[in-house]
């Protein structure tokens, strides 16, 4: 018998890891491969152009799929909804490219239980969302599938190429620094979950989602942030590295430190220490983890889908974000790659772990 | 209760003209947008680049989706065969606009019937692909699915502005020239149909494939034409219009027509004839679909999946490709958009009508 291996005992990145192992890359147009938010070609075909016509142009891609029954759930995802926030979050990725985008493709397989009408509703999401980026809808595919609803989305974005950011380049000594507020997104769905089963458990009952609409909008309709883009353009601030945080705060922190820069020859990256105090939260957030039994802390660092952009500032940066209503210093990077520390608000030390999703584990 | 209008009554080229009816490109990048083989956006960003640096530099992107039991099958279909095959339909969307396949990014939702190595298995196939036709696996999203498994591909390609071939721009007078050989991959597919149902009914049955590999072939194993385009520029033959065959001739050639250049005022396009006669078909195609008591002319007009190019050229490039090797003329265009026509080899007319495979209808 053949062996097998369990696609689980791997989960997504060591699945990752294995199929995109000793790919190399043969165009002269393709900068970044696989492994970043997005990959990074060249505007310019350097094979065709003059040399005073090799710009610095850039084009961001990336390709995101969600899957009926794994990413969202019909049953309290209303289809407007999901369409939009399916745009959103490819817009995210390139904004944590600090690239603007510019341009989807959306393939949709669905199964006949889906209706003309829901389509429509679908696509009024997307529609929506594009609108409200200045993103074109410029191409894509439309097909059954045997059960349920897949969308796949591949957005495009523009940068500079000295603007671009990786998630590599942090190096020891570093800040940390994340736009926005934590754990509303994952909040918001724990509300969601527990009326479903209220609703499942006596069919008449009424949800109640009075008070929580803050963070139900943040599960149900995220927004991408171009204008923290804009904003560090407008800043002059250009982050070393940066990353969307759409698996939490601790796993996304730990993909820049392990992408950070070292002299080591290991290569294992650097080391992270983040502020419990420093973490934004907002207080319908926090109030609702309270109420759900739940700590807030973990809600920021675990929860994910929160879509803000986490990234890398050398110290001499400091004072230009440091009050900066959009930003919070949460951190900073150091040499030893297995210093992955939480610094509770009483002064203790706990381990960051990545307990972010993984649908494949 | 709510309107429900099932999909199967608009089929796919309904429901993608309602879900994307009124959408207007915002950006001055966007210049193709939905409805061709592939979107076209500008290289160089106008907005930032000087004078000098606006290239005719073009970028093409499409996308296709493969879902198991509607676009393959596992049982004859092997992963290896399927990934190589996902790729290439790409491409030959990205030939069909005249223009070089560069990068792909690949989506894949998968169920946990797949193991580690059958996922290795299909992306054996997508990098040999990558790898025949130089093309960079730049990006993708691997994720669990609640059943079976999803192929989401996304290709981006290269041309000169001047050199991109849309749908549209066929006149009257033109001729409808096709590269290769029609309707082997779909006796391909109803001799792989007939083994799976002589195993379905003996288990033990040896499947006989015998004599038929390059039938399979065309089936299992398609190729993007990119020599075509490489041999059109040798030529300097620009197509008007150019469509690639993936859901049959009669299908494609009515698409150029319908999307023909015309003075008449209901914008309804041209007419189209073809000359059976002048159908390319390999004698391998033509002896199996007698032996499956098929007409050879009906495989080749709506068998699809072929993945040859079909093109308008001008009269005065006749000359130029009417003994080639690689292109059949094999009829013209007609003012009266209703004249679409099959002339016998008998002689008689015959009405050309779209068969071609519809998944959603």
């Amino acid at each position: 018998m053949d062996d097998r291996t369990e696609i689980e005992s791997l989960g997504e990145f060591g699945l990752i890891a294995k199929i995109t192992e000793g790919i190399k890359l043969q165009q002269p147009t393709s900068l970044v491969g696989v492994g970043d938010d997005a990959a990074v070609i060249a505007a310019s075909a350097s094979a065709n152009a003059s040399a005073d016509q090799v710009t610095n142009d850039r084009i961001v891609v990336t390709t995101d799929m969600l899957c009926e029954g794994v990413h969202f759930d019909l049953t309290y995802a209303p289809l407007k909804h999901l369409g939009y926030k399916a745009v959103v979050v490819n817009l995210s990725d390139i904004c944590a490219m600090n690239a603007t985008p510019t341009q989807i493709t959306v393939g949709l397989a669905i199964s006949n239980r889906f209706s003309v009408e829901a389509v429509e509703e679908l696509y009024e999401g997307i529609r929506l969302a594009c609108e409200r980026y200045s993103v074109d809808l410029i191409g894509g595919d439309t097909t059954a599938s045997a059960s349920g609803l897949t969308l796949a989305i591949t957005a495009l974005g523009r940068a500079q190429d000295e603007n671009i950011t990786l998630r590599r380049g942090a190096e020891e000594g570093d800040l940390l620094v994340v736009s926005g507020e934590l754990g509303s997104a994952y909040m918001g769905l724990q509300i969601l979950e527990r009326e479903k089963h209220v609703f499942k458990e006596a069919p008449g009952a009424q949800p109640d989602l009075s008070g929580f609409d803050e963070l139900l909008e943040r599960q149900l309709k995220p927004e991408a942030r171009v204008d923290i883009v804009a904003e560090l353009a407008k800043l002059k601030v250009q982050p070393k590295a940066m990353i969307d945080i759409s698996d939490g705060l601790a796993s996304e922190a730990l993909h820049l430190a392990g992408a950070g820069l070292t002299q080591a020859e290991d290569g294992k990256g650097l080391g992270v220490r983040i502020y419990e105090d420093k973490i934004p939260m907002s207080e319908k957030m926090y109030d609702a983890a309270r109420e759900f039994n739940l700590d807030p802390t973990l809600c920021a660092l675990s929860g994910g889908e929160d879509y803000e952009l986490l990234f890398v500032i050398s110290q001499d940066q400091f004072d230009q974000i440091q009050n900066h209503p959009m930003f919070s210093v949460i951190g900073h990077f150091t040499a030893d790659p297995s210093d992955r520390t939480l610094i509770t608000r009483s002064g203790g030390e706990a381990e960051l772990k990545a307990q972010g999703w993984d649908s494949l584990a």
